[in-house]
């Protein structure tokens, strides 16, 4: 039986949160030309088919500790810019975002952006300083703030004790809904995380992940909560690469509101261990949805290096096998061209005996041995095409350098990935 | 009047110097299954249009001061290892290079690529120690060698005082034949350089590109000859990427004859200076050859970076935005999304001030900026998708942090891309 159990719910499953999800009309359907309005969309749902929501809100009945991780790009949205403030100032109750526009190298960008905060504080009777906001989308277009000015109160009366809607107003390019919420017990209490996240294109991410908010009703200190976080950041969302283009606006927060009423977790031990295994497998399930749900992918790639100098290693070398654009468009073509894996471990940078390396490849459809010790062995290309074209595929990549051990989740090179990219702004 | 005169011939056109290519059977439409052997082509030429030529040849008349410059992949091809020997060994008076296998990730590789020189000394009347070799095409196949061993006496029949059958014979997924030569006036003397490459997919070098041959009848010693190799590489073939992957294969070797008489080149001064500007010349000739033509290409996509902090952070920058799938993927759209190259300059790694960049497009249709001081301007859309129509491509970022310049060349990212390399093996 496993230590958590699977819930739905999303963001909101956890104690005290509640969160929603409306179009408001910053996505380009909307704004500026189309004459619906926020208003309008308020007094008249349900939303038409090319109405896709883009502004989402998480709210916590109590004030939360929290923490957050965000891009290494130089280049940074200016809603992080201010998170990074708030969070320098305390404790979190509500979460707004958007889609449609990243907000991002704008000359207003900031002002902008406490805009999102001081219309989320008047909506809820919070303060401004109790607020974080993100944006995805376009960069580089000025940010409308009218839909904002009428979406923001809107969305604020429809929160539900549902992550639904609001995992679907931060989607962009996304095609399915990413969240997760599962639940432990510890000390007799019920501890629950919920999850959502949004992600397809310019994911490769070096911190965190486009978008993903987590929320927890766990009573865990800032301290333990931030480490908890940066923990399972690496094993997950750093691990994931659908382009290889570190987005300016990658933001993984997390808010956790108490209610749930154990011992306040503030130092290593069996809780904390709980608490960040726990936050670590939503934060993979939610990686592995991305990483299936990249732009124009068909499969989810995922690598596996064992054997490694160490861990380090290991990370660097499933990560370039990921990255290639040779093996992800040999993924599409359901090719077991297993040289260009030897290609990318090859140029990784990761210490390796080159001539101890073993590939294999697995899917529900079976498993093959393909190159051992650094040369081809012979196998059947017919079994080979058939196990590649499951949409899950397992690359087993057997160093014998060390103890080593990681796994990095990517996408197949796809037509649709050009196509979605060759024309994401007009 | 430039001081370099553009020639024709290639490899073949400075003094010394013959070059063949043929069909041998190595590429996959002829062997193992195709029943056209080396020796038939011997007795029947013209070639059939799907008999693509696979075996080039360079010979010298006289013991070549050679220099080469190999990928930095640490899986790199058996050619490599056996050219290292050579080098090490002394003068060079051929280079035998195939087609349609890289001979890399094969037990067997070293003893094939030696195999390779034995035949060719026997077939030239040298010795084997003064051969290099190279082979290009899919990893981890074992390397036939009897289409070789008829194929080395049979192309060493059919050298010419024109390169361009050689450069035909190392193209892969190349549609266009890469080679130049020109000649300068030094001492009175002519000397005359020539060169040809082939490269279109798993380019990403990081030393040299896939394979370059550059010829020269310079008089120049062995340390001037490497120095200015190393010198011209940096700013041409390390500056090129096609899709990121760094190639197990790549190889730039340089051969000097001596032949046109010039007082040896043998320290800095005027006269090194103008061969190392002739080397440099012709490498950027060939590399922007390879970006133009990478596969699946329709355009030249060139980034030049200048006010960077320092010459190292201008090549960081220019070749992250050349490097960016999206920002690929964007021109081939034809899409003036500018926020992608303030993105891929975020996360280059490169030092700058992100509110202080201007952008800007340029091609033979005119010139446009759509981004200043790090925030978007008001631009016409319609002049921007005219200007990135063209199929050649500038994008000008000028940073205000110091001197630092430098160019970056790729291409936009197509379909064909992922068709090329989805079914690339079978």
């Amino acid at each position: 039986m496993s230590t958590y159990k699977q819930l739905t719910g999303g963001v909101a499953a956890p104690l005290g949160f509640t969160a929603g999800g409306i179009y408001c009309g910053v996505k380009r359907a909307g704004y500026p030309t189309n004459t619906v309005t926020a208003a309008s969309i308020v007094a008249n749902e349900p939303l038409q088919a090319e109405h896709k929501p883009d502004l989402a809100m998480i709210v916590s009945e109590v004030p939360c500790t929290a923490a957050a991780v965000f891009t290494q790009n130089l280049v940074q949205g200016a809603p992080i810019a201010v998170c990074r403030e708030n969070l320098a100032k305390g404790k979190i109750r509500a979460v707004t975002a958007n889609s449609g526009n990243a907000n991002t190298c704008n000359a207003d960008g900031v002002e902008k952006a406490r805009a999102m905060c001081k219309l989320t504080a008047e909506a809820l009777g919070i303060s401004a300083d109790e607020v974080l906001v993100a944006s995805t989308g376009v960069i580089g277009q000025i940010l409308p703030i009218e839909p904002l000015e009428a979406g923001i109160p809107a969305v604020a009366k429809r929160l539900k004790k549902d992550g639904t809607a609001a995992a679907r107003a931060i989607m962009t390019t996304d095609t399915v809904v990413k969240q997760a919420a599962l639940s432990f017990e510890l000390d007799g209490k019920t501890i629950t995380l919920g999850a959502m996240s949004k992600g397809s294109g310019m994911i490769h991410p070096n911190m965190a992940t486009m978008l993903a908010f987590v929320t927890t009703d766990a009573a865990i200190s800032t301290e333990m909560l931030d480490k908890a976080l940066r923990e399972a950041v690496g094993d997950s969302f750093n691990m994931l690469s659908v382009d290889g283009d570190t987005s300016t606006n990658d933001t993984l927060c997390i808010l956790a509101s108490g209610l749930a009423g154990n011992e306040e977790i503030t130092a290593a031990g069996e809780g904390y261990d709980l608490f960040a295994g726990a936050l670590r497998s939503i934060c993979m399930t939610l990686a592995r949805m991305m990483a299936k749900d990249g732009e124009g992918a068909t499969k989810l790639v995922e690598c596996v290096v064992t054997g490694a100098q160490d861990t380090a290693a290991a990370k660097t070398a499933a990560k370039s096998v990921i990255c290639s654009p040779l093996l992800k468009s040999a993924m599409f073509g359901c090719d077991a061209n297993w040289g260009r894996i030897l290609c990318a471990l090859g140029y990784s940078g990761a210490p390796m005996n080159v001539n101890a390396i073993d590939v294999a490849f697995r899917s529900a459809a079976g498993y093959i041995r393909v190159c051992e010790m650094g040369s081809g062995i012979p196998f059947s290309e017919e079994d080979a095409k058939r196990i590649l074209s499951e949409d899950e595929i397992l690359i087993e990549v057997t160093l014998r350098d060390g103890e080593g051990k990681a796994a990095a989740f990517g996408c197949d090179l796809t037509y649709d990935y050009v196509k979605i990219n060759g024309d994401y702004r007009t």
